[in-house]
């Protein structure tokens, strides 16, 4: 989930300089407004250590009006705190009704903190998220708004930031951080995955913010405090109520960024044929064995493929059986539902096909068509599709807990690209039958569906379950890259 | 919570066979307009070994039309269903649209008898219900309507079932179920408590079902199948949507019972003052040395009192507060609240006075106003109180995860015994400030008082968090039993 920011955003000083000043009027406006309206606003700041979470309070604390604003830090319990059930610390600092308290990682912290120490099992978490949870529902009922930021740092900019504080003559001890090796870090995520994920509502969404470039990171901030509260107000006119309805799904990030996961992808990638046909065979020699390494030892596999049409799926898919004994697999390409499918849920379908230990599912296209082709053409209702990542995220959390191994991959190529398939298609008599109308009309959606990936690759791409964008302009790379992705995978998941 | 299914409810034969030709009719009516209207229906029953799940669903399975009906039981997984994750079993059983599956312990079955037996812990149980309510919740918003029925026995009903079972010359070793203690009994009834309790939404409520005689808990399930489907179909065509929002809090039983909980405190009792004399010396003794043993030890106690108008709270806890050093106890009378207090959530100056470690704190009136004067005065909306069961629940359930002590006593008395107090109180000087236009007003809705009391009880009685009921016409008896009571549960919780 946090492909989506680390997209290399960043804004340079006088830009910042320029927006600033429009951008504290009108968060002054709004915090007139909320008090106004007797609104007690809560806004936790969170993320990694050295994103900068002290810098933005500090902008926060400079945009804002200092009355009625109050700003907490939870550092260790005191006695007094320790005495007492956890959330009395935070009960104490509950804004009053037209006042607004800034929160560092409010009470996300400890149990955040504690995980990543291995203080706290998974259970241990999903129990604290519960209780995360019922004080989030209950202050949002009582009228609160609860603004949630994360800010997230690339590993490099993660250890960048790191070494400089460490380096600094300003240096606080309590407060440089830890500096964290690529698997520290990536455990780090994963407890942080879960824990967002499992404390996003559609009345408590999540703001995610890039945190690499200074600049862009607190103009990021500023603009989705602004768009949350404006939302917030729009509500309250329109409902009655502060915040959204808890029964509609987590809203999108807010401010559409400029760039997507797939503008990362480079294309430029390619492989001479003679290169291809050497690890072709190298990597279907490795497949095959581990594959019956994975049956042996009872690992299920679930592949999915989705991508452009013409990106390449099934030449990639017959690459990956054609190393592997037909019994271990089975391939389900994903067309429209029949009528028995339509009389369930829409995972139901998926939910029948999932392997039993030891075996591998390949699913050419998938339960993804929910946030994709039916998203974009209008066969689900927004608040469906918009569900469905949480569902997703559920389904596929149930495959992994159980040992699973799940792997997703989306092919990848350029417009021209899949125009010059197109025509070659049309040309070729064998491929007649492989390019229909509906590609066409699919093609002209391309900006559509491009957003539909990026919100599906920032919704649902779990440590566990992880999309894999591959470059696929060139077929040969394409495939070997599969391959290869694949093995590895499974070799990592055969040796835990 | 169980304590508003142990009223000792009956059902002739006779009248059951009279009122059942009736309900069938209707049943059968139901089940045709949600087949209309292509609603999926999912009946879970569960409840308690021996509670006659079996002959309720035999029941259900004759009135109900056997077209689109199926009955699954979820017996020890099969080697399929072991290679998968745990709900791909549920999965498969699901009900198309416009079809009913009746499933014997649903999704509820294996979480609880693994926590029964100790293969779970607290944390894990948790998890679990959060799958389980991540279940239910996509299954609602997918349009099925999840009715749940919870059978309940008495400890001594439970016994005797058992027992008559082993003993049947028809006996299905599989089925006879276990002989449990009382101790085993209660674990086991903490158990589905916490489950209950967490997986109790307004979407899907639980319903309730008092199992000790046949022919009751058979009217009484049909009963509560034939209002849950009533009132999701008026749901339906009002919002479009078959259940309730989930917005909305649970509902209370849909079927108001002719007895509370209150009918059962036998206001007989009483004491002589010589015995009196003694008792209280002995107990008040007693708390002496327990109420330092309980500081040094650090356990925190919370003691609540409410009561009808006159019912000798005070009188009550001044024989504690005499017992006990006056440096280890705080006395809250909560009153109405200030604006500051107004200013926050109704539970923030309840947080405020949380006792430190080894302390004891005692609310004369409490967070309980709420579900009591808040409910029948019309100062809190329907949804506000209908909501505080959940969040008292959740406040007291941190209490006692910390190690605080939490007991809370319901003062009883008659309505004759309190006219003749009142009048006392008038015409006794010293007691006159006692008596004021308000008590005589809240007498007026003594009714509507005992149905808050029975849903107060039935919803927030827990087995770490309990309603003691004290009769209380006579003064003496009452105070000796609360000074009796505080002790054996201080012992006991310090012997934990």
């Amino acid at each position: 989930m946090f492909e989506a920011v680390e997209l290399g955003q960043t804004l340079d000083k006088a830009e910042f300089k320029q927006q600033e000043h429009k951008l504290r009027g009108t968060l002054l406006e709004l915090q007139r407004e909320l008090a106004e309206e007797k609104v007690p606003v809560i806004i936790i700041v969170a993320g990694l250590g050295g994103a900068g979470k002290g810098d933005v309070v500090d902008r926060f604390n400079k945009w804002l009006d200092s009355r009625g604003l109050q700003t907490h830090a939870f550092w260790d319990e005191t006695d007094e705190e320790l005495e007492r059930p956890d959330h009395w610390r935070f009960w104490k600092r509950l804004p009053a009704r037209g006042t607004i308290s800034v929160m560092f990682n409010g009470w996300y912290g400890n149990a955040l903190g504690q995980h990543i120490r291995g203080e706290l099992s998974n259970s241990e978490l999903d129990e604290e998220t519960l209780r995360i949870n019922q004080l989030e529902r209950m202050l949002t009922r009582d009228g609160t708004l609860i603004i949630k930021l994360w800010f997230h740092l690339s590993f490099e900019a993660h250890s960048k930031r790191i070494k400089k504080r460490q380096k600094s003559k300003h240096r606080v001890p309590d407060l440089e951080g830890h500096l964290y090796t690529r698997e520290e870090y990536d455990q780090m995520l994963a407890t942080a995955e879960r824990l967002l994920r499992k404390t996003e509502s559609g009345a408590c969404p999540w703001q995610m913010i890039e945190s690499d470039d200074k600049w862009f990171r607190d103009m990021a901030a500023g603009k989705s405090l602004q768009a949350v509260m404006q939302m917030s107000l729009r509500e309250l006119k329109s409902s009655g109520n502060i915040t959204r309805n808890e029964l509609e799904p987590p809203p999108l990030s807010l401010d559409v960024p400029a760039r997507t996961v797939l503008d990362k992808v480079d294309l430029g990638v390619s492989l001479d044929r003679e290169a291809y046909k050497k690890q072709l065979r190298h990597y279907q020699k490795r497949l095959h064995d581990l594959s019956w390494k994975a049956y042996l030892s009872h690992r299920s596999i679930v592949l999915v493929f989705e991508g452009w049409d013409a990106a390449g799926k099934g030449g990639a898919i017959r690459r990956l059986l054609s190393a592997m004994d037909a019994r271990l697999y089975r391939v389900i390409s994903v067309a429209a539902p029949t009528d028995e499918e339509l009389n369930h849920h829409y995972l139901w379908r998926f939910w029948r096909q999932v392997p039993r230990a030891g075996y591998m599912t390949l699913y050419d296209r998938s339960w993804y068509g929910r946030v994709l082709v039916e998203r974009v053409e209008g066969f689900a209702q927004p608040s469906e599709w918009m569900w469905a990542y949480k569902e997703i995220n559920n389904f596929e959390e149930q495959l992994t807990e159980h040992g699973t191994m799940v792997l997703k991959f989306w092919l990848h190529i350029s417009p021209e690209e899949q125009l010059r398939r197109f025509h070659d298609r049309e040309n070729t008599p064998w491929k007649q039958h492989k390019i229909t109308e509906e590609d066409w009309r699919n093609r002209e959606k391309w900006d559509d569906y491009k957003s539909a990936v990026n919100d599906m690759v920032a919704h649902t791409s779990t440590q566990k379950a992880p999309w894999v964008l591959i470059p696929a302009n060139d077929k040969l790379s394409a495939r070997v890259e599969i391959l290869k992705t694949v093995c590895q995978r499974l070799k990592k998941s055969m040796e835990l």
